[in-house]
């Protein structure tokens, strides 16, 4: 049992308006808690579902995540994915699509990162860039698309086909959870600060993130109505509280594990047949 | 510096056998000293240098790894591979291969898991599969291959193409370092008891395993002639002793640090443009 993740799952069918939604959690215990006490308890958790996951080979965890620019995405996979065998996970992550890319539907490249059976698989970023960026900017569809095929439902037929979709993979083995990385605009200006001040930072930062904060508003809304529109029983969006990175990652480790017990995968059982030969395996080692 | 690796280094065109390699070092320090001491030593200097690879975003390093079974290769991954950023780190784990492999080139599927510039790759079995389990049970070709492609000679010209596709990798930017972790046939018999004795470990067991047993003294005699044949200055084998897994797992990092310092990755300099402008980023930033 994973205590307090259920206040961060949105419903099926509910309406959220994100800036409704607070980037801290008021009453958290204090960072030295969670980071000497309550995260060490978790990983070898996380670890020992994991071993099962892979042993099984049966079901895959897709963990989809999304944030503003800066948000913590980067940061999170290496501190929440640390001590677990690199060997069962698998990232991918999206950037702008190529031109191979391009010329195929927008859910082609993300079909073909799918995680394994017995992996847990983390899109960095995903399609759900698809009705984000693209919607903010109006890039759909490539010079390619059918112009007819584009009308002003574009976008919720997009949110169809991703349920569609998502609901496809559920049916065949994968667990999907999505995460969005909730921070304030205030945070986002001081992590793009932080990225130029430090000169080992420096690579991270792209003087798009600047150009794309001028519509942070739009992305507030269109992230909203994306949240609501696609988190189902099937594969649920949690909002996460995020200003503080060590919270987010603390609470990412929390649903991880709370999925994972749901999924609840076990070592195979050998047959029956196998047993039986068991000892004259043994024998054949001894001899 | 990483002292003492080189004596694992298997030198270009040099004959080596198997059999007269130790697999254990008789005067290796303490496990006790290794675990606790050494390995929390190198562990953050891999960390920082892989981020800096994944930073600079030029070269990839990529480990081939190889041993008989029960060898200790999915372990070492997990222990040498933990605390490092997953994001940056792809391992790809080659079985049997599919119908669809077998209907290409033997390196066909080798270079579609190639890791991205920046990235760590793991080949867990590799191409060299080709030239030590189909020999030893003359599984060449499948049955499309054109049987006047097939002579004597098959092998000696694996290991020529074989060369010839690292020197290219090698000249595009990879650095390829090849590990056998070299371990008894006593050792084996104990490791493949143990699967059989402990429930958590019964589902890594297979029978294959005691089959291939059999045929010890001629995988010896393949690898050995793979090994010489295969060694090269730009990829080279390491024979590690690996009775004792914390011994393998310690030089195996000592053999990364060793080759990410040869490669020696930078943070990527921003261009002066980009540094004029420095100052009016954070002017945007902060109004």
């Amino acid at each position: 049992m994973q205590i307090g993740i259920n206040q961060y799952r949105i419903p099926q069918n509910s309406k959220i308006d994100l800036t409704d939604i607070p980037t801290q959690d008021r009453n958290s215990p204090p960072k030295r808690v969670i980071r000497d006490e309550m995260v060490p308890q978790l990983r070898p958790q996380l670890r020992d579902w994991q071993e099962k996951l892979y042993a099984e080979n049966k079901q895959s965890l897709l963990i989809v995540l999304q944030a503003m620019d800066a948000g913590g995405k980067d940061g999170l996979i290496k501190h929440v994915m640390a001590s677990v065998n690199p060997q069962g996970v698998h990232v991918a992550s999206f950037k702008q699509p190529s031109l191979e890319e391009l010329d195929r539907d927008y859910l082609w490249r993300i079909n073909r990162a799918l995680p394994r059976r017995g992996e847990i698989g983390i899109f960095n970023r995903s399609h759900y860039e698809d009705v984000i960026i693209t919607r903010v900017h109006n890039l759909i569809p490539n010079e390619n698309f059918p112009a007819k095929l584009v009308d002003k439902d574009i976008w919720k037929k997009r949110f169809r086909q991703i349920c569609d979709y998502e609901r496809y993979l559920c049916e065949n083995g994968y667990q999907v959870v999505k995460i969005f990385l909730h921070i304030s605009k205030e945070e986002q200006r001081q992590r793009l600060l932080d990225r130029l001040n430090e000169p080992d930072k420096l690579w991270k930062f792209s003087s798009s993130d600047i150009k794309e904060r001028e519509h942070w508003e739009e992305y507030q809304k269109v992230l909203s109505e994306m949240i609501s529109a696609t988190s189902t029983e099937h594969a649920p969006w949690y909002v996460l509280p995020a200003d503080k990175k060590w919270w987010g990652r603390f609470r990412t480790m929390q649903i991880l594990i709370h999925h994972l017990e749901m999924m609840d995968p076990k070592y195979p059982k050998p047959s029956e047949e196998f047993m039986k030969n068991l000892d004259y395996w043994r024998k054949l080692l001894d001899g």
